[in-house]
């Protein structure tokens, strides 16, 4: 079987609030709200906040993951929507930018799952046989 | 101030043991073991099985996040390693894909941070007028 599993984004920020970005509370509810804005299901939210600054985020979903890293001191922060199935990353990204005031930010967009270079070598067979 | 923040690896890895792909417990083990060869501190480690088959995991950590995502079905699983500060993300990689016995695997990297080249562009003001 050939398919894409899912899509991934990764998005870099830049000239985002310090302030927002070093603050744990603020960012556990970006990303409530950012699932939530891509239709997304949480499973569980882990939100870690560094010495002296920087925050961790990740959500892990039923659609795959959210995932964010903060550097305040430089106005930045690292992100990536990873959806399978159901779901919008680009509406979760946008709420995670809009939410942290990013004025400029790159998404990069990854296809996941089945190449089909890969594909035609025949391989899934054995797989499924596997299963 | 302009620098690169960390590195990204994403992997998609295929023929992978399916039996393996879908044991939780076993996928916790792999990425407890895979921060550990990457040189990386764990702060959470988050293990969710899916119903009728399939295993995310979310490992936060002090130096961003190890995810995974299995299709055994497919004998397919799609991770990221990202990696930033101390650690070597290539040696958390290497473990994941040899404790779940994949025999092809793409990794691409992707340097995470600041690109001089992006913050000349000032491109982004349209997508955050966009939300």
């Amino acid at each position: 079987m050939k398919k894409t599993v899912g899509t991934h984004l990764i998005i870099d920020a830049w000239q985002a609030s310090p302030a927002l970005l070093n603050d744990p509370e603020w960012i556990r509810e970006t990303l409530i709200q950012a699932v939530e804005a891509g239709g997304a299901t949480l499973i569980d939210l882990c939100v870690h906040q560094f010495s002296p600054h920087g925050v961790t985020a990740t959500a892990t979903l039923a659609e795959s993951h959210i995932a964010i890293h903060t550097w305040p001191e430089y106005g930045y922060f690292a992100a990536d929507c990873f959806f399978c199935g159901e779901g919008d990353p680009v509406k979760a990204m946008k709420m995670i930018c809009k939410a942290l005031q990013a004025k400029e930010i790159r998404t990069r967009e990854i296809k996941r799952g089945f190449d089909p270079k890969i594909e035609q070598r025949e391989f899934m067979p054995q797989i499924i046989e596997g299963t």
